[in-house]
């Protein structure tokens, strides 16, 4: 669940009056930060994502600190406006208004995100929640869905029917965290490329199926996977992922939806979507479609054995690893729109409708 | 105009006749094609893009052309069935399709694709026309408009009000060659990052200014400018493109979006929107706004000396050059998120009205 403006807000005065109090008492203020690093992440089937252990390092002020801790100050400063207005910053703007921050200003928006993420981790929340935003896409929602937002003119609330863009599509905004959401839909079909998405659109799939469909466009952004991880959870929808059958396709993308990434372990609760499961395309599906196929590249080959070795979330399951297996002795990847062999509308009238029918057989 | 459908059927049936008469008269069957080469293009500053010279190659069947003659018939063929049945296909997925072709079939997408542009030229038509899209999004957009399309299910007409999206946006389709448009708007302000689209949504700039936001995603995709030209030309609507104040943004993105660029000349008339007028952020803004700036990228010379060179369109122009001469002076680059350096709301509240308050100085 998201936290609550005042809620947000309410964090943020704490830090400050930990730090104002020390202050006070001739105490060295201090801040308190969770660590962020692989080395205090573990794996947790059951939660379904990465967390963090628990470590914390303690930042103290100091003249080797004094920078870092008041650009963490301003920042928490400026989230505090922002949530209050009713703004979002880009972390670009973010960067660019601490320009007016005297000697606290930033050397270049990679210091500008470290507080920020600095920021999130303290406060248990998302940057989002915080009202920052990045300048990215969040991919686009076509299906039985009505998305419920504000009309920032008015205040008042408006329905946004996504059955109704005709070829187009809803454009998911970056800051999903105060959208609602009514629906009748089974499930949620999340697909990789925009060419797949407005193939299905075009074969009336969602009419069909009474599913949503989402395109992600590549690996999902945040905000893509924070909306499908929200409507989800707030709908207790299935969520079946529909990539390549590569390793882009099976890790970058898949593995990201499902359980996050490794290097953003303190937000994974937030954007990982653990109901995730794989429906194709599969090593299996090549032999039993006859799909045209293209060589594994060293990448492809190297990803693989990589995750093989490292990726906890393949070494958990014993069926994604054979999978994987598979995929190699075959020495081939597929494309989703390798289907087309068959008539473009083989996937919406064939393909789908086969797997959709046996759920079970989904990669965890 | 966009061909009606009735007009891309005719061309294709006029080809395949000229094809089958030559045969029937036991001729060798030919097919006659623009030559698709800079060396074969013009830049008509009236037309307002890159045009073809008009010079021609004609294709006759022969032993060594056998192979590409029967890929261009079969191409045509498939989409005749496109536009008969409304369907679109990729370009994947025409790839793909043609796998079952027998000895026609592609050895890559460079093939299907080069062919498919072969068909373009020839027919003189842009492939969405010919119900081919590329796998590419289309912008964003949110603003005082009504698309106008259709239910794929009930064939009726749908209106999609783009002011009722709240945080979101209306997401243009791949192939808006049959959309309608209604529209008050006094003008189209193309943007492009989504952090400054989403930024001018959440200060009701559109509302304030009655004019349609156009989020491009750094450089427009064809699918993306094809909207804007059609709602423009449809509509009598200005242009005003805000891109970052650098080489990218000067000719990779404002050029590209005005008047097309060289290696697709002969899809230019379709693509490029001629009446484009660059508001900002221009060198002049650097100086007037104190906007923080960082140092011109070797790439970014490089850009710069090469459109100063060979670049016919900032050729042509005089206050293009002086712009990009005073760029290279200053040595520095801008962005457009910089003005944020005033405040999240300076953007919305002073730069865009101070320029809007006079048009007429805006770059060519």
């Amino acid at each position: 669940m998201p936290a609550r403006k005042s809620d947000v807000i309410g964090r943020i005065r704490e830090e400050a009056q930990g730090v104002y109090r020390r202050i006070r008492r001739r105490e060295k203020p201090q801040m308190k930060l969770p660590i962020r690093a692989l080395s205090n992440v573990t794996y947790r089937p059951k939660a379904g994502h990465f967390q963090l252990r628990g470590r914390h390092k303690v930042r103290t002020l100091t003249v080797g600190t004094v920078k870092t801790f008041a650009q963490t100050l301003k920042m928490l400063a400026m989230s505090k406006d922002l949530v209050g207005t009713g703004r979002h910053s880009t972390k670009r703007e973010a960067y660019y208004q601490a320009y007016n921050w005297g000697e606290a200003a930033f050397g270049g928006q990679d210091e500008s995100d470290t507080v920020m993420d600095d920021v999130e981790a303290m406060l248990g929340v998302n940057r989002e929640q915080l009202h920052f935003r990045a300048d990215e896409h969040g991919g686009e929602v076509a299906g039985e869905l009505i998305v419920l937002d504000r009309d920032r003119r008015t205040g008042r609330r408006i329905e946004i029917d996504c059955t109704a863009f005709g070829s187009g599509a809803y454009s998911v905004p970056t800051v999903v965290e105060e959208l609602g959401f009514r629906t009748k839909a089974k499930f949620i079909l999340a697909v990789e490329t925009k060419g797949m998405f407005e193939r299905l659109v075009e074969e009336n799939f969602f009419d069909r199926w009474h599913c949503i469909l989402v395109s992600m466009g590549g690996v999902p952004s945040r905000a893509c996977r924070r909306f499908i991880r929200r409507l989800a959870d707030a709908r207790k929808l299935a969520v079946y992922v529909f990539t390549d059958g590569d390793p882009y396709g099976y890790f970058n993308i898949y593995r990201t939806l499902k359980v996050g990434s490794g290097n953003a372990a303190h937000l994974n609760e937030f954007f990982c979507v653990p109901q995730a499961r794989f429906l194709g395309v599969t090593p299996d599906d090549i032999v039993e479609y006859e799909l045209p196929t293209h060589p594994l590249k060293e990448v492809d080959k190297k990803r693989a054995l990589d995750a093989m070795k490292n990726d906890p979330f393949i070494r958990h399951y014993k069926v994604w690893q054979r999978a994987v297996e598979k995929m190699m002795q075959m020495g081939v990847r597929v494309e989703q729109q390798a289907l087309a062999k068959h008539g473009l509308e083989f996937v919406a009238n064939t393909y789908l409708p086969k797997k959709l029918a046996n759920v079970k057989a989904f990669l965890p």
